[in-house]
């Protein structure tokens, strides 16, 4: 199979799940499944859940098994960016080319919609399964996902974010933050999926390792689109990153040293692998696939 | 032990763990956490947490290992308290007597505070304990904390009290609003502490119906407190209800007939717990205590 048709098949696994998961009664409160649903099924690339599927087939897990979880990472992300395009964050009126969620069904449920993704998130990989995944992985997944999408994680990198607001910040404190804004998930993502097939330590810390750079490299193209992208691909306005003065690698470097920093994160993503000797073969396409993206 | 000394002892309990699961390095992101802290260890009453290690105690569990659980169920309902409070909910500017989250910390750091305890409470369960509580017990307590403080629990209420502002509600609303609102979160506190004891199915119902009465019981009692209590005691306006033309059990049946509903509702708790045929008088007293109460 071509690397794409893979990652297209892999996100129509996602798809069909997510969708299942967001089937609910016709109750009271049935408006906060519509608000989850618009954005948890607008698309986007499930890169994440993609990873943590691809991370646990090659470390010799079961897809069925890591299914769940590959569906609570991506609503881990769809909450995060539900909750970021806030007026009280980015204040962002639209989102892969749709209008955010708090513009279509108002801040307060736009709010629970991303508590509620959040919670769902955890609800659905706490199951009892007796037969089939050890709840010794299931646990220590469990604890990852939560650990990393946290105050020492993602949430941590959003408030640094926050509160340099306007303020600027040097490199340092760049990398730091987008090492826990961005990375920090995808780093669950991966780690999830090698914990999940029962993965050798150095399988992990090879995992985690290509996450953390594959996720830098990805948010340096995050900030060259939005200087050289364009509206139609990304489904949002160009030069809002300058607009609201933000700090990105771009703004530090510009635009040619940061393509070559995207370069170097996913030359360093890909030498992380070497442990998996060839087996690897899928993560290393799909850090190659990130670089040549236009949206 | 007099009632009030038990008590007062499980609240320090819990406000020590929770304490100590606050402590933090000083990164970039140390913000949250006095964000986090200032909302978690403001206070209150601790009346979930007691109820996690009081229905544990008396279906025989450890209370140690009971004790994170108290705590996540603490975190998540204070996380429920600070996104309650947001201009977007409630738009309220007072909390047990001190300014609300997002008046002290603004209103971006304040929905990352709840979401960050959201994710603590889970991160605090998720751990791996070989020699201790059974797998099968910790999995089946996070997802009934994930499903109750969810879309069809506390969530689902929040969304329906949302859907009617301003509007009004009739009565059989007004019972499913809270019974999810209020009682959802009660009724995990008591069916988690049950379950980390390894209770027997009919004692899970008997806790289970207590804490959805006893909920009730609470929320009723609120409800007359906003008109009958003082700002000394309550630690915020007084009226606020009636002001925000809130549907509540006494716009409806007035002061009277909602202290009777009280006491209904109180006695259905109660008498849900005869299966435990005298072993479960703290819960009895808890009622009691609640009915009691001026704040």
């Amino acid at each position: 199979m071509e690397f794409r048709e893979l990652l297209n098949s892999k996100a129509e696994l996602v798809n069909q799940a997510l969708g299942a998961y967001m089937e609910h009664e016709q109750n009271p409160q049935a408006k906060i499944y519509e608000a989850m649903r618009y954005s948890l099924l607008a698309g986007g690339k499930r890169l994440r859940p993609a990873i943590l599927l691809m991370a646990n087939e090659i470390c010799g897990g079961d897809q069925e098994q890591a299914l769940p979880f590959a569906c609570a990472v991506e609503m881990i992300h769809t909450y995060s960016l539900i909750h970021d395009d806030l007026p009280a964050m980015d204040d962002d009126d639209l989102r892969r080319g749709k209008r955010t969620n708090h513009k279509v069904f108002g801040e307060g449920i736009a709010i629970l919609a991303g508590d509620a993704l959040l919670t769902k998130a955890f609800e659905i990989i706490a199951v009892w399964d007796e037969m089939g995944l050890p709840p010794e992985r299931r646990i220590r997944a469990i604890s990852i996902l939560a650990n990393l999408a946290g105050t020492e994680g993602m949430i941590g990198g959003q408030v640094v974010d926050l509160e340099h607001e306007g303020a600027g910040m040097d490199v340092e404190t760049l990398e730091y933050l987008h090492g826990l804004k961005t990375s920090a998930l995808i780093r669950a993502a991966g780690t999830v999926g090698a914990v999940l097939a029962g993965a050798e330590e150095k399988e992990l810390q090879a995992i985690d390792a290509y996450c953390y750079h594959l996720g830098m490299a990805f948010q340096i193209q995050d900030d060259i689109l939005d200087v050289t992208g364009s509206f139609e691909e990304l489904g949002k306005p160009i030069g809002s990153d300058a607009e609201n003065h933000k700090t990105t690698f771009v703004s530090i470097y510009g635009v040619e040293r940061a393509g070559e920093l995207v370069s170097e994160y996913t030359k360093k993503a890909v030498d992380a692998l070497a442990v998996f000797t060839g087996r690897a073969q899928v993560l290393v396409d799909l850090a190659h696939d990130l670089i040549g993206r236009s949206a």
